[in-house]
């Protein structure tokens, strides 16, 4: 098998451009630190800000690969926890690789496991050593043992374009100290992962953490930067309980020790309002599950706010989803039957609801270039929030 | 509501072509009764011998319109008791009939509920009386009451281009005495639907009941084309523990009793073997909702049989579900891929799987078509046979 891998990866260093990714600052908006700016990828270049869609297990859920493409999708983020326990980084390296395996000819970022290693564990029993954390599957219960190494070398088997540093993702209740600490050992589980990373077409990004402390982020960001990463990510504002405040106290605190020629990474943000505040922030890319998660029970955005599809009131509206939308969507059904298909079970909505919630987000961070490009883009957030959180 | 219903009914006949469908006879195979023929509906001309693939609810179970056209698709069934229930007859009329509701601008042929009374009805009790049948919703145990009437202006104003007559769907079990009782009621049941048919754009066929016995089909076919319908169905096939030996009866003692120039549908049936004997015996179309329901399972058609992609030795398969398929699937997915998504539950898993079965079918048919024109049958029906049950 290991023969395989290396042949794989072999093979596709020599079929795609052979790069790591390339971040190039093009303006900062005139009033904020938001930026405009381009990400060079193996596959291709995309502007930013850029929402990330989320295939977790290789798919995003429902979806095909065209329909993304129709979205209008650059990078998409798949999750290396779970793709660890199936079908296994050895199978994917056997297919060739995460693209090849999943048919996506666009460029994928991977986590690196330790989110879900603290969000999943079953019964979120874990046990955290220097070396690693040993914790229960959530599938079967079976033990498991993730160290900072191993969720390198399962990434460079995966041959995502964009690999993340292992990380602890300590709750929003957690301690100043226990921060501190963790903090500590994940800057050392960050060397650790980077000393052994070895996929010349794979760059990696290290994690700020640090909860809602000032002086914890600037550690935090300082020491990381100081590992020269390929980009860097502000993490633990998703994790467990974490407010909108602590949230963007923590990418405020982040952000100016984070270098203007590197990527910043917000993650697990999906929320319209959290990506126009971290973008407002300086921040260049998200993801999160919640456009596809909101679809599959009824849930849409709208520049009206959110709706929910599986209220009766829509039973005989002729209306897209969202007026004026340009998604497949909107382009081709109504409420009245998507409210038919989410109330009876019908995959088909909670399929057409993804692709309407994708785009949205996305055309979200298109309008928010724009803004950029405009130096308006604090009247684009007033604006858009009088309209979103009006009802 | 039905100011709305009359309203729709009469604007979409200006829109489209306003005509019941017309089969067309253009060939006879040499060796046998089978058939090549064309059928001219609402939404185009469309080539027999043909397979409907079955949107239950109104949808193809995960599939969008443009995929079912890319499988060839030509007329898709939609089952009026589903319909009935949710979202309701009225709401669909409102939304401007089927095809605009589920946005397919197909020919759309609708059943008459009966088969679903029969097989459907919680815990399967139900009250068959001459004015039509008492029974208990699947879905909350509600009391309901189907009649012949009721079945046909549910479907006149779905505003399908094919309604099909209510008759009652005894079990193989049924004794003699029973199903002679049977018949009779069902050819005054369809005398009573004909009787209010009342939609100027929607074909109405009749259904040949009977079981295997030769003298029954018979008199029921009679009966059955003394009212004149604009095609005639072939029931009580797939019900309930048929034999395939009693199937073959069922058909081959109806068929010589159907007019010519009329088409001739085998209700629910979509194993490939059955296709090709029936296609054999005279029948030019079919429905069955096979090939997603197994497809959901796993469960993918080929010329070497059916295959389970749960099965471990796909793990590492690079090839496609069926090697030279020309669908979506095979031209983009591998064996391995679509086994991590059935096996993990990820609904693009059946999707996928669903496409290529359904374009198994109708390629099955095409390829019935082509034997037909080269009065090659039976060597077709042989050489398929051969591979397909191999192993």
């Amino acid at each position: 098998m290991s023969f395989f891998c290396f042949f794989d990866i072999m093979n596709k260093s020599q079929g795609r451009d052979s790069m790591k990714i390339k971040y190039n600052l093009l303006k900062t908006e005139k009033n904020t630190k938001a930026r405009f700016g381009t990400i060079k990828t193996n596959y291709g270049t995309y502007e930013t800000p850029m929402f990330m869609p989320v295939g977790t297990k290789a798919t995003v859920k429902s979806l095909s690969k065209e329909e993304l493409k129709a979205a209008h999708a650059g990078i998409i983020l798949s999750n290396t926890y779970h793709l660890w326990l199936r079908p296994g980084p050895d199978v994917i390296a056997h297919c060739g690789g995460l693209h090849k395996f999943m048919s996506w000819d666009g460029p994928i970022l991977t986590d690196s496991g330790g989110f879900q290693v603290f969000s999943l564990a079953k019964n979120k029993k874990k046990d955290i050593t220097e070396e690693g954390v040993h914790f229960k599957s959530h599938i079967d219960g079976q033990n498991l043992f993730l160290t900072p190494e191993k969720s390198i070398e399962i990434q460079n088997k995966l041959d995502s374009d964009i690999a993340m540093s292992f990380d602890e993702c300590p709750p929003a209740s957690a301690s100043y100290e226990y921060l501190k600490n963790s903090i500590e050992r994940t800057i050392r589980w960050a060397k650790r992962g980077k000393a052994v990373h070895n996929n010349p077409n794979q760059a990696l990004f290290g994690i700020v953490q640090g909860g809602a402390h000032e002086d914890l982020r600037k550690y935090s960001a300082e020491e990381t930067v100081k590992l020269d990463f390929d980009g860097y990510s502000i993490g633990g504002v998703a994790n467990d309980g974490e407010s909108k405040e602590d949230m963007y106290k923590a990418i405020d605190y982040s952000i100016p020790y984070l270098p203007e020629n590197k990527v910043r990474y917000l993650m697990g943000v999906g929320e319209p309002v959290d990506i126009i505040e971290g973008v407002i922030r300086g921040v260049d890319i998200f993801d999160c599950v919640l456009p596809t998660r909101i679809a599959r029970h009824g849930q849409a955005f709208t520049r009206d706010g959110k709706i929910n599809l599986n209220n009766a009131k829509y039973k005989e509206d002729l209306s897209p989803v969202e007026e004026g939308c340009d998604c497949y969507t909107c382009r081709n059904y109504s409420k009245a039957y998507i409210r038919h298909l989410i109330t009876t079970g019908e995959m088909l909505g909670g399929r057409l609801l993804s692709i309407h919630n994708i785009r949205f987000l996305i055309k979200l961070t298109e309008e928010l270039r724009e803004a950029i490009k405009n130096d308006n883009i604090l009247e684009y957030r007033k604006n858009f929030l009088e309209r979103y959180e009006k009802k």
